[in-house]
């Protein structure tokens, strides 16, 4: 249940009714907020005085759905916005991984050449394997953030565990948190302390109703600026790495309320398939994009095969062009 | 292995290769084909002196794939074809059923009306239950035959078994082999002795390998005018019918030569996201869309919940046309 | 919904019934029965002088739950019982593929000397490849009757598709529908007109809502000799060949009539893991466990890898029949 | 690959090797070995001299593989072993989440009672929804503490997050690493740190081949106490709340070297099936069983529906006691 309590409420009152219905105060615009489990269906009556409106939801997904919010959230970047009203995907491009300050600023200057906004470029891996490649960590970040003042790029990377959570916030202007971590309330409640905006992606083994709670636990510590990114889920289909899910997509763009960013790279997991599928997530009319694109693919340390060169990358930004333009989108 | 055979082979040295290797023989356009399991590698240098070319396979998906045939083939319905080098995309409609005459004559009349080529209605319903509606039989495609002649529209009604798969070869111009019938023998067989269309729907649970393996049976007795539908594969996500498998497209894009056709309603399983759907389908520039319309679908004998009423139908393709002219795609 | 009719009713009254319920009528024991869809919830009040029992269901898992018969149904095949409150366990066996009189003959010989009932055989193979071996056909049936004369032994052989049903119910004492062929109505209702065992395979796509379903084709058709067998669903995990749902048998235990037979050889998909995973299904109490077995399975003609060699079978009967002891189990 | 070092090596040449191979160095009973990425097939010449032995891999899955250690790893907690050549089936029991003091000590006098060795207690609960109970925190990490002082008994308790991981590894016995954390570094490499007995759970949408290699983050590091834990993958099926894969944990006990232990009430979900399924368990001679069990589940914060109450515990102990001696295994 959402509370919208009234203005003038005393604080001990206030104090009274979290604790008695264990909920999570938030102020959201001008509103003042309690959420609790959505297992409350009823008020206990000698609270009503103290509310201007309240909202019964079946499960607890609550500030993420339309039923409470029915307009969608925008973020604003300062240099760009995503979702909301402004008809903007944005098509963020980058390697897989920071390597090295000649490979990032190569994707910098892509970016650039093709008017885009946000640079993306993982520090902390979040490999399955201790052998594997593992990431740069915080010299990742510092070159991002060169990157960042030097272009006129905003940055989004990933936060692998609780322990650098700090790191990155600090660092990007969007954290992601990776399918692996997104369960990871050392993450997500780090991520709630703080005003910048989050993307979750989708764990490929998460069902859509835990993957709207997963954003509840940002929502409901207080920060509202969280975005979703479908990436593919686990099935039995081996030929491709994963399955994106746009039956999901078309249930979140119903049901939720906030923004939605695909990322069909890590879906198809091989270069050939990305375009066909980027273009279709586009036609979708999402909010976003998420590309992996690299100088040289085949000299990658992480997912080589399906990371787009840069005349790929640039091939397809040629075609995505007029196809927004059809659908009255704006791709920056 | 798929051999080809010279001109002026003996048939006498023809009936010992076929049953050496225990191969298939078809004539395909020119050329004269065996065609053996994929585990063969090697010819019998006896045999060397009768062929003019081979191919070798990592799997048994031959005929199907690009590496045999590299151009997509085309599927000659007279007044449309489907694949080849048309940049056509079919699209389909109709209802899930056919229920009554007056019901399936206002899908042909709207059809009709956009100027569409292909009405679908399925009269033997593969239903999970013995207590639900089975479907008109036989009556259903009597129904379907009048609209064809009345209003000029090709034909796609759906075989649920062997024991009428005589009766849905005589009176449709695109058999479909539905998604819980695609393994059956009984009817790919009696679809290889045809040469008219056949539309395989991939099982919901069936992996890509064994979907083009499907087509291999029909391919291999000789019909080749066989086309794919994607239609959703079963995963642990239960807010959607079916999860619609668009990175499997993508792979069936690069790898096979025969036309797609995709069911994002059946996918879906809901009205609601039909249409955001079809467009990402559109966009990934597939040969075709099969979309269920219902006049009433509220009163619907089957799925009721997916299918889109005759409005929301013509709105969907008044959205449909700017975005396939965006994408250098005939809407038909 | 299902009714049990007053001995008197009148066959007009009786007709009025079906007609208006649009139901199927069965004998079941004493008892005259009319099975409706789940959706009807109440009968119309014309009716209900003509009944003595009425009992209405969440789903339309009918006949073959434990709501309507509490009781396990008991399978007779005259040399052995399968289900009821036997305790027995059959432990059938036998290869893939019938390929040989000599090959057949030695399995026969196998069960014998262990003194087993049941001798599974492959003649008609749902191959997913046409280039494949595609089983001896009516010739491998004739073999199986061949052993049944000579050894005394009950035959289970599976039918592919409804081209050959009549021959499969003809010369066997179970028929197998195979996890590919369970949707397939031209076989289910040939086998609801018969009152032969038959044993339905869950497809590896297939929910237990779905299987019990099948199932309702063949119990309201009249035959009540169904027997559920859980081979193996298809999951994300490649490792090994399917995942053996013990769950879903646990729910099936739980919730069905029917007996239940499992097969750990397809599920597994290699010879190694059979052991172990059969002792796991022995200990859940089932009424009975299909192991594929070969006197060479290297030479196998399908499903090489999983076969156990009769050594193998012979050591793993030994280990089952301390463990059926201790469960209060009859290996028979 | 994994090298056995020289015991005369010098120290200069180790770090060189380190580095050069980018390798994990650690003492295993008294060898000195290096693991680098099993993409390294060939040691250098140049370091040939410096090596007693070497293991080649086809995957990352190293250090917890038969071909390297081909006796299962045993795990000494003082008044119970796990593994090893023990004929050990540790049977873990408890509630899902510690709640109070007295509930707890119920559960800790029912184990005491039955001989058993192992109290399981969620105290850091990786709940999906925040409006959900969380757990006591490190206020359930104490009551476990007295529970082990008053009555002998080992702990194992859930770590959910890297920000309280020093917590749980000071006051568990066994730290448990739950299917949502499996993945995150920052606990797995904290638990590499210790040489306390770690337990991880395989995410429910985790590859067997990720979950053996989640297990060499901690072996990697230096900790060879690993065991590892199935409970349950997430597939199609929703009657029951999770897959139980035997099939994996057949293929597991075929190619990795550690104890395995089933959680059968997470895969279930529901109280009814958890008996049947602990059969099962029991019966594929695995080396440990973890069942919840709490006082009045109806009553309970977590999990209410799959938990045995304390009569149900001790019927399914009693009926597993037989079972255990006819598969020669000591239930501890």
């Amino acid at each position: 249940m959402i509370i919208k309590l009234k203005k003038n409420i005393e604080s001990r009152v206030l104090d009274e009714m979290k604790l008695q219905l264990n909920a999570f105060h938030i102020k959201k615009d001008t509103q003042d907020l309690l959420i609790t489990s959505s297992g409350i269906k009823e008020l206990p009556s000698v609270f009503e005085k103290n509310i201007d409106d309240q909202w019964v939801f079946d499960s607890d997904m609550q500030l993420s759905s339309k039923s409470f919010q029915n307009t969608k959230t925008e973020i604003d970047l300062g240099t760009v916005k995503i979702g909301g009203n402004t008809n903007n995907t944005v098509l963020i491009g980058g390697p897989c991984s920071v390597e090295a300050e000649e490979q990032i600023e190569s994707s910098a200057k892509l970016l650039k050449e093709l008017n885009l906004s946000i640079l993306r470029g993982g520090c902390y891996k979040p490999r399955t394997s201790p052998y594997s490649f593992q990431g740069l960590g915080k010299e990742g970040l510092m070159l991002l953030s060169e990157m960042r003042e030097k272009y006129g790029l905003k940055i989004i990377s990933e936060v692998r565990d609780a322990t650098h959570v700090k790191d990155v916030i600090e660092h990007t202007d969007i954290i992601q948190i990776g399918a692996k971590a997104m369960y990871d309330q050392g993450i997500l409640r780090a991520c709630a302390q703080t005003q910048k905006p989050v993307m979750i992606k989708r764990g490929f083994g998460t069902s859509l109703q835990e993957f709207t709670q997963a954003a509840e636990f940002v929502l409901s510590g207080g920060n509202p600026n969280v975005i979703l990114c479908e990436r593919g889920i686990r099935t039995f289909e081996t030929k491709t790495r994963f399955t994106l899910d746009l039956c999901g997509v078309a249930w979140l763009q119903e049901f939720s309320n906030l923004p939605i960013i695909l990322d069909p790279s890590h879906a198809m997991g091989y270069a050939y398939g990305v375009p066909a599928l980027t273009k279709a997530c586009l036609a979708m009319g999402v909010d976003g994009l998420i590309i992996e694109a690299h100088p040289d693919p085949k000299e990658a340390k992480s997912d080589a095969s399906q990371q787009l060169n840069h005349q790929e990358f640039k091939k397809l930004h040629q075609e995505l062009v007029p196809l927004a333009n059809s659908l009255g989108l704006n791709l920056v």
